[in-house]
């Protein structure tokens, strides 16, 4: 098969597509004919060399979510048969025309998607989900800031946080994007200016007098001490980037008040196990709205797999609104309908 | 009735004994003569004008807990009668002869207690029990690290780790204290100079390679980044207090990393529903080894109510080990046995 492959650590070119043997799926795992897959930010911290593959998961092939279809390995029990539709996250190894992956995280492609607009649901749905519903256990009626708005998971936290009964108010910086965002109707009850010197009291009009109940941190270091101070007593910040850097100062009284938790997460290093029970919990709670196109995927472009270092720069220029999706030559197509085994 | 009144913000001494009328016991409130109440640092901040009594407390009495016997009030469904033995957390009010608490707020106060002992149990074991059990949900087999060792919360949480089937390294700066704190047989697994170069070394060969599961931190800013760096995957982290400052440095890539959890907590101004849910649950998992003498309170000293300047010194010196209880005139006693109605 074709990959994408880390050549070495360094800039997108190091990215190459290469010739290599195809996936062995192991016991449990599914081989799968990838359709599409999709760029997320940690594989630019790996391209890098800053964050290396977890175990079990290919060293240099990145890709941490794929669409496409089944084409055999530990069917019994999985319910799934060969040609069906799939999608899910991975621990790495999406850049590439085959994976194998475990049966669990594993989940239908609803019939009105498009590969590409399947391969953008993992990473971010699963991301927010976890982060907002299973984390921050967001309730009906709770308020939930959302920092990068534009960003692929806060294109899908929104819209979580609607389907969960929950009001979301997003923070960005760019204007032109603010406006795109606007536009496309995701549940924003507010979407306000990241870099605006009055943020704070924008942000507590917003809210209104209680604060935000839940914080889905995308950005870090640049979204303190505001996602402390804006929030509710008995509040829930989620930090889930650090795309502006890590380090933050915090005030551990200001926490106690609030009787706040802030929880760090990641998918990724997740246990095969774990990452089933969330998929399956996504499956339960949010799949039929992604089906009936109350959840949809937000993406910026389609690009060949073999444009993966064109892919990769276009995220490191921050200027994408939602997700980059690689495609698989061949296997293209706005909406291909069910395979055929 | 006698109490205890912060005459204005300042030194212990602003504290005096006065003359002031008998609480009325609202609505689901029990009228309680109190024996014996205990020192919080809580109370030290709030005699100093830093920490004003949350609403619907007593303005001007501190004491967040009591140990005394019921008067009436409230006694209907309420399973205590006149003349019952009970102990609890308050919101203020607790350095007097008399207060009134909602029923739901009360324990009974186990046979082999004296009135000192029971005043020194519900902040320091409700607290351990709140933030090791039900927040950080310790788990048998697990590893807490508790800093300030020798503190009231620091020894009632060992013993509470113990009874939850869990293990505890303990933190403590001064090396006599060290020695006591070891001779009480609290549970201690471990107990380590709080100040020594090498702590960091020292807890990781005493938590093991996975590191603690659950920090229970009492001191801010000192334990930092220790806590966060001795901590195993999806630890957990409870902020009780900041008595070496508040404000830390956070690297929220190692919190996202670990998965961890950083919660702050307080007790006082909690709504009298949450304080009875947290009673209720004490008395059904933890009063039951108090009452066998498997938990028990640690006493530095037992003072008159009258002098509660002296006592709010003693504290302000951190050489106290475990609690200074304050004993109201004429009640007092080494066990004074079941009170009559």
């Amino acid at each position: 098969m074709k990959a994408i492959v880390i050549t070495r650590p360094g800039p997108p070119d190091v990215l190459a597509l290469r010739e290599l043997p195809d996936p062995v799926p192991g016991p449990g795992e599914l081989l799968v004919a990838v359709h599409a897959t999709a760029v997320n930010r940690a594989d630019l911290l790996q391209r890098r060399g800053l964050y290396p593959a977890p175990p079990g998961s290919p060293a240099e092939i990145p890709g941490l979510e794929f669409a496409g279809e089944v084409l055999g390995g530990a069917l019994a029990g999985s319910g799934f048969s060969p040609g069906d539709r799939v999608m899910g996250i991975l621990g790495g190894g999406g850049y590439a025309e085959r994976l194998a992956v475990p049966a669990g995280q594993c989940l239908p492609v609803p019939e009105r998607l498009s590969w590409a607009e399947a391969a953008a649901v993992p990473e971010t749905f699963l991301t927010a989900f976890d982060a907002l519903v299973l984390q921050a256990g967001l309730a009906p009626g709770e308020t939930a800031l959302i920092t990068a708005a534009g960003s692929g998971v806060g294109t899908a936290a929104a819209q979580v946080a609607r389907e969960a009964g929950a009001r979301a108010i997003g923070t960005l910086r760019t204007a032109a994007k603010r406006e795109r965002v606007a536009t496309l109707d995701l549940g924003f009850a507010a979407l306000l200016d990241a870099g605006a010197p009055d943020l704070a009291a924008q942000l507590a009009a917003a809210a209104g007098p209680r604060g935000v109940d839940v914080v889905l941190d995308l950005v870090g270091a640049a979204s303190w001490p505001l996602a402390l101070d804006a929030l509710a007593p008995r509040g829930r910040i989620v930090a889930v980037g650090t795309m502006s850097g890590a380090r933050i100062e915090l005030d551990l009284g200001a926490l106690m008040r609030r009787r706040a938790t802030l929880v760090g997460t990641v998918l990724r290093s997740r246990p095969a196990a774990e990452k089933a029970s969330l998929t399956r919990a996504f499956a339960g709670r949010m799949l039929p709205a992604l089906a009936a196109g109350r959840l949809r995927a937000v993406v910026d472009r389609v690009l060949p797999l073999a444009e993966a270092a064109a892919a990769h720069a276009l995220l490191e220029g921050n200027d994408t609104l939602g997700k980059v999706v690689l495609e698989v030559a061949g296997r293209e197509g706005p909406r291909p309908g069910p395979a055929t085994g």
